[in-house]
Formats: C-alpha cells, sequence, structure tokens
C-alpha cells in the first residue's frame, strides 16, 4: 500500500467530493502566510516524471503547510491551447490529471485546486500585465523557440517563424507570469528548465510596482530536489508525453503488468551488472534514480542502491525496479479508479467547481488592487 | 431644448438610474435579431467629433433598432492602458464618457452600455484568439506604428520600435476582436479609419470557427455616415482629445461662453464671405460641415448651407455656427450634469453595475460555446 494515501489526509480527500467549502475572498486575503501556486498542463494521466519532479512536491508541501498558507495547484488548459489540441481530447485529459492529482493525496479541502480556464483574472491580468511587457523581451525567450524547433538566436518575425508563429506562443510567459501574481504566490515549486520564467514573473511584477506601487507579490522559487526522470526509451531525453513511444514513460496509473513490460524492454546497455555512472551508463542509471526518488530517503545515495545491485543481472534488476514501482504506484491507481468513479463522475466535477470558486475568490482580492491602480 | 432629448427616451434614461433590471443569457442567446456592438476609448467628455462621428449614430442605431435587436456600448478601458496613463484621471474619464452616453439618450434600459474591463471575458476569448492570431499578420497592421509615430514599413522588431514597444500596443487588435467577437456582434458601426481592424476581427473569427466549427460571428461593417470633423486650430487634422491646445476642440458640455470664445478663434482664411471648398478652404468648410451634421437633414448638402451664408462676415458666420451648436449641446449638457448629481453619483454607478451584467451574461453565452468548441 502506498504509504501517502494512508491516514487522513487520503480519508480527506474521498471526503471532500461530497461536502464542499466555497472560501470568501477577505479571509483569504488577510491570511499572511506563504501562498504557493503551481501549474501543471493538461497531458491526461501523468507519468512518473512529473510525479517525481513536481506533483509528489506539491504533496509535500501540503502535509508541510503551515495553517495560515494557502496552497494553489492548477490544471493550466490555456497554456494547453497554444499548441493545437483535439478538444475532446483535451476534456478527457484534464479530468484525468485532476483525478490523478487527487489520487495522489491532493486534498481539495486544503489545497485549492483548479482548472485555469475557470478563472478569466487568469486572462485579465495577463491583458494588464502585456501593457507593460516589452517585445524584445518576450522576443529573446527561449521557449517558443524551442517548442518550434528553432535555434535560439531565431527572431519571431524571421521567415521560418513567422507563417507559423500564433500570438498565443510567443506571448504565454506573460500569461504564466500572471497565473503566479493573479494568487499573490509568495512560493513557486518549479523544475530546472522553467527558472526563466520565474524570473520573467518577477520582472512583470516589479515593471508594474514600479509604476502603480507595492500591488503584486514578488514570488519566490523553491526547485524541486528530484532530478529529471529520462525516458525509457532515449535515456538522454526526459520522460516526456510527447516521446513517439508509450513504452518510454510508465503513467501512474500503468497496471502491475505494463509496468513490468515497460520496464523489461527499457533500453539499458550489454555491461554485466549493475552499476551508477549517468554518464556511460545513462539507462541503467535513470532506473536506479527512479528506485531511489520512490523510496524517498530509505536510501542514501544512487551510489548505495547501485552497490546493493551490483551484482544483479540486468534481468533480476528490472524484476525488482518494476516491483518497487508497482509498489508504490498500486495506492495511486486504486484511488485513480475510485474517484473517476465516484457519485457516477460528479464528485469531480463538485471539487473542480469548487476549486474554480475558491481560485476565483483568491484572484479578485488581487484583482481589486490592481484594477483600482490601474484606473479601471 | 435639444430634441433628442425630449420624450420617452430621455425620461427612460432618467429613470433608469432607479429600477435595474438583469437579462439572462438564454434569453440574449435565443435572440434571432441584429447583435451591434460598439466601443469608445474613455478619454473623458467627448468632443463633438466623437459625438458626430460615433454617438450620435449609436443613438440612432438605438432608436430605429427592431424589438429583438441588442445593442452593446462599451467604454474601452482596457485599450486605453495600452498608452501609459494616470489612473485617478481615467476613472474620472470613464465617468464622465458614462455620464456623457446617457445625456446624449442612450438608455441603459434598451442599450447594454458597460466598461469593457468590469466583463473579463473580453480578456479571455482574447487569449484564445490569440493562440491562432499570426504574429505576421500583426506586425503588418499599421495602429501601432502610427501610435509610435512610425512609418509604416517597420517592423516590432526594429530597434526603433523593439525598445519602447509594449505586448499589449502590439497586440490590441486581438482583443478589439475579441470584444465585437465575445457577443456575437452581427453589426458593427465604426469610423473610415478601424475598417482595417474590422477585418481583422473577421480573419480571427473565420480562423476559428475553420478549426472549430461555426461558433463565432462574421460581423458587417455600418459606416458612419458623417464625415470627419476637424480640429478648429489646424482644420487638416481631425478634431482630437490629444491636440495639445484645449481651443481646438468642442467638448458635449462646454458652456454657451466657451463655445463662442472657441469658435471666434478657429482658424479661418482671409477670404471674404462664406463659401464650401474643403482643399482651398479648410477651416471655413470645416464650420460648414459642423452646421451640416448637427442639423441633420435640415439642409440638403453643405454647399447650401454655404450658399445661404455667402454674404455674411465671418465674424457673423462663426456667431451663427457658435449659436447652432450650443442650441443643439445646450440639452446634452443640462443633462449630463443632472446625471452626475443624480443621487450623489450612485444612480451612475447602477447603471455601470447593471451595463456590467447584462454584458457579461452576453459575453458568457458566447463563451460557454467557445469554451466548449475548445475542449476548455
Amino acid at each position: 500500500m502506498f504509504p501517502l494515501l494512508r491516514g487522513t489526509a487520503a480519508k480527506g480527500t474521498a471526503t471532500c467530493l461530497r461536502s464542499i467549502h466555497i472560501r470568501n475572498a477577505s479571509s483569504q486575503a488577510a491570511s499572511k502566510g506563504r501562498v504557493v501556486f503551481s501549474g501543471i498542463q493538461p497531458t491526461g494521466v501523468p507519468h512518473l516524471g512529473n510525479y517525481l519532479g513536481a506533483l509528489r512536491q506539491w504533496r509535500k508541501l501540503q502535509d508541510e503547510a503551515a495553517p495560515e498558507d494557502t496552497l494553489l495547484y492548477s490544471i493550466v488548459d490555456l497554456h494547453a491551447i497554444t499548441i493545437r489540441q483535439d478538444p475532446a481530447q483535451l476534456k478527457r485529459w484534464k479530468k484525468e490529471m485532476l483525478a490523478t492529482m487527487l489520487a495522489i493525496g491532493l486534498d481539495p479541502h486544503r489545497s485549492i485546486i483548479f482548472y485555469q480556464s475557470s478563472v478569466p483574472a487568469h486572462s485579465e491580468l495577463m491583458w494588464i500585465l502585456s501593457c507593460s511587457a516589452s517585445m524584445g523581451y518576450l522576443s529573446r525567450m527561449t521557449q517558443w523557440k524551442s517548442k518550434m524547433s528553432l535555434p535560439d538566436d531565431a527572431s519571431p518575425l524571421d521567415t521560418s517563424s513567422k507563417a507559423a508563429l500564433k500570438l498565443g506562443l510567443f506571448s504565454y510567459p506573460v500569461l504564466q507570469g500572471a497565473d503566479i501574481l493573479v494568487h499573490s504566490a509568495t512560493h513557486v515549486p518549479v523544475g530546472h528548465d522553467q527558472s526563466q520564467h520565474l524570473e520573467f514573473a518577477r520582472e512583470l511584477s516589479n515593471g508594474f510596482n514600479h509604476i502603480y506601487g507595492p500591488i503584486l507579490s514578488q514570488p519566490t522559487t523553491i526547485l524541486s530536489p528530484a532530478k529529471r526522470i529520462m525516458s525509457l526509451k532515449e535515456p538522454t531525453l526526459k520522460m516526456s508525453k510527447s516521446h513517439a513511444d508509450p513504452k518510454s514513460r510508465i503513467l501512474l496509473t500503468d497496471s502491475r503488468d505494463e509496468i513490468s513490460k515497460k520496464i523489461k524492454t527499457a533500453l539499458t546497455d550489454s555491461i554485466t551488472g549493475v552499476s551508477y555512472d549517468p554518464e556511460t551508463r545513462p539507462g541503467v542509471s535513470n532506473l536506479v534514480e527512479i528506485v531511489y526518488h520512490l523510496n524517498d530517503g530509505a536510501a542514501p545515495s544512487c551510489e548505495a542502491i547501485a552497490k546493493d545491485c551490483q551484482d544483479l543481472s540486468i534481468k533480476a534488476f528490472k524484476e525488482m525496479v518494476a516491483d518497487c514501482i508497482d509498489a508504490k504506484l498500486s495506492g495511486i491507481r486504486e484511488r485513480y479508479y475510485e474517484i473517476l468513479n465516484e457519485e457516477g463522475g460528479s464528485g469531480l466535477r463538485r471539487v473542480a467547481d469548487m476549486g474554480g470558486m475558491n481560485a476565483a475568490a483568491s484572484a479578485e482580492a488581487t484583482m481589486e488592487k490592481v484594477r483600482d491602480a490601474v484606473g479601471l
């Protein structure tokens, strides 16, 4: 049984789908605690990399939060549409992501869990920040270039970019800044590759406050402790939903059988035995990393795990890795299907509605000050 | 007495400040009539050029509307902030614009009159449309160039643009498109210089509908019949709030005395008598135009008015022009101050709240379909 799902928090999650309460903006605004905000794209059931890199930390931040702290976790569907999406699939992916967030133990009575699109204030603040966001700064950011597979020195109006580049993809760092600032977030857990965006959010906040006074927060980064989990098929690339081969990733709801098959076919090498050396043995080292992070704190280091297993054949090691993954995921998997089916699916809808309303109240507390300062 | 303010419509305006009703989204969506939308920037009390070029037509469209038609008139404060504004002044300007719109006879029980910023769906749809709006197309539009006094072939990333150009100014045609499309507008009264923007709104609608099906409207232009009213000080330029000399424009609330002084010092020429020839006598011809348009339909043409006045000295002609303007504006002026003071200013607040709620319901009817189509 997955330990995170034992005890009161998991029970809390179950209860929440029935009894719902809405916070009010003033109590929110009066709180003096930390405000933690983070977002994840609705890509369906998340994979092990999402879990170890972000979601598990969200849960940890929730469990360790002081009573006066506010936590907001958003499924950022407005960001998802900067890339063309299939509408029916996007709806399904949103639901699956929400159900998984609850299944890992995020408690909608403690954390505000919501779809970004249910709070129009995100777009509203984005527009207001657009009016002071410099085109030059945005054109130097690298995200739109990497999404379009363009070199880092590409300009948005090069012949190669111009035809295909959409305003949404070019300007989404401003929306990302608004996501954070609209909730007056003080702490933002991010992956290593997102620190440029948080820097931009601070830039936007500074620019606004310089003109209108100290209205917007100055968020601080909480860097994820977990290293990146790599693809099982190309262990030099990050584990990702966009990789063509579904065997390259473990989903949090994969069955025991699927986990075994995927680990069995994971790319390793022909060296005998197990060792930890990400440079020369990226495939095996990635499996060691997975075991290390899943057993959070149980082993002193990846090297120690590799040493423990050094005499195992790769086949036996892979069986152990699959066992370990299944032991950690089986509780999440079970809870996931319970949640999806609860009250014929209406429990999940109610959680989304409650989260949307609480997030709207949180955003409104900031927007009242912003509108007043700008003169709207 | 200004005829537009006599009779039932003017009385209706007075009543509205006390009794308020909110439409609901479904009755709105069910209507099969035309949906007229137009917007005006909050620049304080509008001048004669705003009135003859736009506001008077809005009133006419309201009076001639079929019962099933919907009319929405927005004070577009989110557009105003693409240029740096003084917040206190912006708040005052919004109030003054709203009071003038009521004073000219727009009836908040018949037309939905609202501040753009009170309906976040405008920004929300703007974001969604951004995801299919091409950077190339936007960079070719001329509006941001003219606001920055750059040549028509400037690029947003030229050294001369890059440092100062903000995302808001660059992307505001998309917000302008969203303003129209979020209310499923079918008819948009515009000035001659705005047809490029309406074309872009149709482009955005086409692009969206091409991907998601026939959701957004295809708005048609209603071109203003009135020619542009020119500055009293530089009659080759449009009458404008941004001209340094306040004597270059007549405000709708100017006193009899102010009107006389401004017209007396209007730039004309040294030719004897009155004639209509915009090329060689722009100053005198502008005064003739003003009289012609104010007396809507009473004289067959500007030429006819000039012929009637041909033997007058410029001084006597100017006195006649001032009389004519005062006769048309005195009713508006009176009503304006009544409205501003009604119930210690709370009447105006109530009109804004009612308009905001009705506009939000109108926008929500479209946004429900948009969100569903996109998969949000």
